[in-house]
């Protein structure tokens, strides 16, 4: 990908007040496949302690959606129109990574998934899966 | 339901901080039945200023979690072993409300759905839908 | 609906052969709403003798299937992009109706319910619930 | 695998009636993947001639059961409690062909994921991807 392209990732990413509030950035960005990752703060907690839902899904998601970013034109930006998460396990520990992979492009659909990991002690352990449709829309 | 069991519900939402983070709070508690709702905070958004996926996500879910509690003994708590949704329209608005529902209560597994609304100008518009599966865990 | 619209939709369901094997037929048509059913025929069961997830699945994603087909211009077809579905009880009994439903109508995408029931002794009990997107393609 | 775990992941299959409609069989089983294929029979079209989206649902959620059943005991059944299906493309070809994998096991939900290829002129294509829960259940 071009230095453009990639810097299209992180300035609509940067765009996103609601990954600044969850600590959330990209970590790296590829043709078809975008790695994001945030800390589990003290205020994206579920009522156990561990990482939220919420938390899950909003780095899961963006993933995918920026991994199918990568595969459009310039001119569009994409946004969710449905995608389902399997939570495999609680997410414990200090940062969840994502892994956003299109398994198929197109220019009206886009089908993603992404796999979500929590790191403890250095030990990654995936805890969820998720499988989507990216939609193009004007930027 | 009785007083203790409503109360059940809110000290269980109370103890999740992304809640906090998100501004949500339980609106209305019935059998089967929970409404929750959050402003769309500057601190909540996507790219274009609207609401993020992730926020409509977690009010949706906590909704229809939830619900499932009020149809559970006393002795659990209920996660989320997955759930999907599809996004309508943007999370344009002041507010977002969420209506959980319990479409088939059971022992091991809960199947719920939930709507979320954004709410502009006075007028509510139906954003989300989510169809999901809750499972009691002991607290 | 125009008797022409409505005919369409029974044209298209005739030339899917699965639906003649599976023995199902439409219903009812309605705007935003149409209805499917199907006996639960000696070879579209599983292995405890009940109804075959793959049937319930093909009567509810029909049944939405045709729901959007309702909304859309006379020049298209739809083509699933996604379903999910939830099964709730086993496909107990004689008989499965499908009940599909326009949530949110679209040039682009077409999202959409389905609900399916079991008719055991003149009874019918919900056994699944489906939710997902249709799109419309050229004839 | 002992033999008798296989003998008994093909007789379960063998006792489906839908499966032998459809022409499916079991072509090869391992700890955690199954793969399953079946003809694309003229009694399992959709509206245009192609393989029906039912088909390419059952013969994935098929795969993907029988793969979790590999990783549980021989005491219990599966059943689909839930399954997500994106499709990628119209089933054209001769063959379809389902690899279903276990992506968690567990005692009581087991996360599955399943592909779905169609085989034209000895050429697969990849025209759908499952993401789904499955429960054990007393045999």
């Amino acid at each position: 990908m071009s230095p453009e392209a990639v810097q299209r990732i992180h300035d609509s990413f940067a765009a996103q007040s609601m990954m600044e509030t969850l600590g959330a950035r990209i970590e790296a960005v590829a043709q078809g496949n975008v790695r994001s990752a945030a800390p589990i703060l003290p205020g994206a907690r579920q009522q156990q302690g561990h990482g939220h839902a919420g938390l899950t899904f909003s780095l899961g998601d963006t993933a995918a959606g920026y991994a199918a970013l990568t595969v459009l034109p310039e001119t569009v930006e994409v946004v969710t129109a449905e995608i389902k998460i399997n939570l495999l396990a609680p997410a414990r520990g200090d940062r969840l990574v994502a892994v956003g992979k299109v398994i198929k492009p197109g220019r009206r659909l886009c089908v993603v998934t992404s796999e979500v990991f929590a790191e403890a002690d250095g030990k990654a352990s995936l805890i969820a899966i998720l499988q989507g449709t990216m939609v193009p829309v004007p930027r």
